[in-house]
């Protein structure tokens, strides 16, 4: 009986108080969406395997949840919503010319080792911004960001912009294979200077290329500072573009008057293989995982047949309302007006009572007497309902 | 290519005016389940099997997407809600002695033959109130479905009141066994007469008895007619006691002034063998399938190890939209206030203005400025915005 109650590894539960904040929570998200003109879409929990494989580069093969349909095809449920909106936009904006502006939320699921402790079923919220590859609307999703993060209520947090570009040209310098760049994206992201310095020791680099890989890893913190150093280490068009373009996104970010939520971070690199020019993530204390990850990835939709640029961020909200908890930020949620308590044979007048109420908009339930007002008094306590009304007491 | 922009079979995208209507139409209900007094919970999307199987009586295991996890379990895409929101009953409110109101919304999955049409995903939100077996609870969840379907802008509906212990006491009378139980209740539930007349023929029930069996199919329409029909035809205590609990019900209609929204049949009954008392369907024109479902389920949560009678419903929310679609009943949905076209070179008064339109809770998307302003005009149109902005333009 009680291996009845379980749910199974890695996958929970959300009721009473902590359901009510995370939907107030996913409610200003949406609002804030909208603010800024984006559309809401709502691709299936599962899609055909194909579209979140390796070429369009988010989770191992092992990692999903894979099953069959009676006609025989594999079924995947959606590890990330990006490919998703990526299909969806191609298939349903094919011959849209101005940008397109896309919301979502819903849960995406990772069939991950159980011992990292995360989350299998975590929910997303998030946008995509397609068809506008300007500095501008890096911008917007980043002030975006920020304003979702300020909406949930958080006061410190950062949101860390890395710009792979600035790596990609430095491997186009040292003329760099494919399996060489790899491992250095990994030791450069652990921040592993020993590993970094003996691999590129083992490719006889010249001194200088070796320094700025060395250097990377310390690329992070006040954006004035970065961009500064980053000028000093380019040694291409490539390089000098990307900083170009991170000094851009930085001035328009002062255009909303939340550059001071930013930090620059050029040794953020990312797993995720379809990033094109910015990446980003959102930290704050109280978890070390991001609460944000998004950037930009202008060739996935092209996988799917739609030549357009696009840029976005998915907020991970499991994560976001586990943070808030830990800093004992407090979330306001609507509370229930009243309860009614009525005495059996007294049901017409406590139901229409009810009645009068919800019309006038207040949030009652009814429940028959019992017990003690004592008793009734600890129910509402518990519940945080501030008023009782008794029906049919005489 | 193109295979990669297709969705599985029975599964769609949601997007644009569509999506908007749905968004809109979930949140509606949301606020009447919380005027009402209900709670929201989220089970995972997918659970062990045996949280659902045939004990639990939803649907076949073959109808079930089913799984594995890195620990070789069985896991399944809920089918239905009921049996997850009963082992959370059972789970967090073991020794509440008050009723329980809980509330969802989410996704269900049903692997069933694609010739149906059916879609394998649907949307469900809806509720089980736990703890009272009062004719006053089975009511306030019918009040509650009609408030539904009026808040989505229906006129036109019905809901349909069954009664099994009606049924299961005319069962007793006869003496039947399971087997002709269960190809009774298809019979009655299809109104084949003829096959109801020819099994009891077998069966050689005394004729007042196969009368009343016979009658069963008819018995639907008008509560005052049915009540009266019904009394004529009890056999026994449980038959009587199904007819008085119905006329108790139908009271409580009147008391929230919805009874005119309710008819009677006895003769619907369920292939989920969980429901005990009242079941429930709710019909409206421009779709043969039902929009909400529910009944009472006395013994389910028992299951999970907590003794409690139970009642509620789920709404189908796409079911729920084709009938608003194919019944031309628009769903007023918040439009974009404003587009900003920019020139290049403006970016700066263009972000500024948006950010002091949406600091007045304007929506608001910025475009860069092309062609002519005719293009920007239909633009606009068909996203149904009512103002273009432009700036930086002399």
């Amino acid at each position: 009986m009680i291996q009845l109650l379980h749910t199974p590894e890695g996958v929970r539960d959300s009721y009473g108080a902590e359901q009510a904040a995370k939907a107030e929570i996913l409610g200003r998200i949406r609002r804030l969406f909208s603010l800024y003109g984006y559309q809401a879409i709502q691709p299936p929990t599962y899609e055909y395997f194909d579209i979140f494989n390796a070429e369009r580069g988010t989770i191992p093969s092992r990692e999903m949840y894979k099953f069959f349909d009676h006609e025989g095809e594999t079924l995947v449920l959606r590890p990330d919503f990006t490919p998703s909106i990526a299909r969806c936009a191609a298939k349903y904006f094919m011959h849209e010319e101005y940008p397109i502006r896309l919301c979502y939320d819903g849960n995406t699921f990772i069939n991950s080792s159980s011992l990292q402790g995360r989350l299998k079923e975590s929910t997303q919220a998030g946008v995509e911004f397609i068809g506008d590859n300007s500095p501008a609307s890096d911008a917007e999703v980043l002030a975006l960001t920020v304003d979702c993060l300020l909406a949930s209520g958080f006061k410190d947090f950062l949101v860390e912009v890395g710009q792979v570009d600035f790596f990609k040209g430095l491997v186009d310098e040292a003329g760099l294979d494919d399996d060489v760049r790899q491992r250095l994206c990994g030791l450069i992201e652990s921040k592993n200077y020993f590993g970094v310095d003996e691999l590129l020791f083992d490719m006889q680099l010249p001194d200088g290329l070796k320094d700025a890989f060395l250097k990377l890893p310390d690329l992070f913190g006040d954006p004035n500072d970065i961009l500064r150093s980053a000028r000093d280490i380019a040694r291409n068009q490539t390089m000098s573009a990307a900083v170009d373009r991170l000094e851009l996104i930085y001035d328009r970010m002062k255009d909303y008057g939340k550059e001071k939520y930013i930090s620059f971070d050029l040794g953020m690199l990312s797993s995720r293989m379809y990033y094109t020019g910015i990446i980003f993530q959102a930290y704050t204390y109280g978890t070390g995982d991001s609460i944000v990850a998004g950037g930009r990835y202008d060739n996935l939709i092209g996988q799917f047949g739609k030549d357009a640029p696009s840029v976005g961020f998915g907020i991970n909200v499991d994560i976001l309302m586990a943070a808030l908890m830990r800093q004992r930020l407090n979330v306001d949620v609507p509370v229930q007006d009243a309860v009614i308590v009525y005495d059996i044979g007294a049901e017409t007048e406590a139901i229409k009572k009810a009645e009068e109420l919800r019309g006038k908009g207040k949030s009652v339930s009814l429940i028959p007497y019992k017990d003690t007002e004592k008793h009734v008094e600890k129910y509402a306590q518990e519940h945080g309902i501030p008023e009782i009304i008794y029906v049919g007491r005489s």
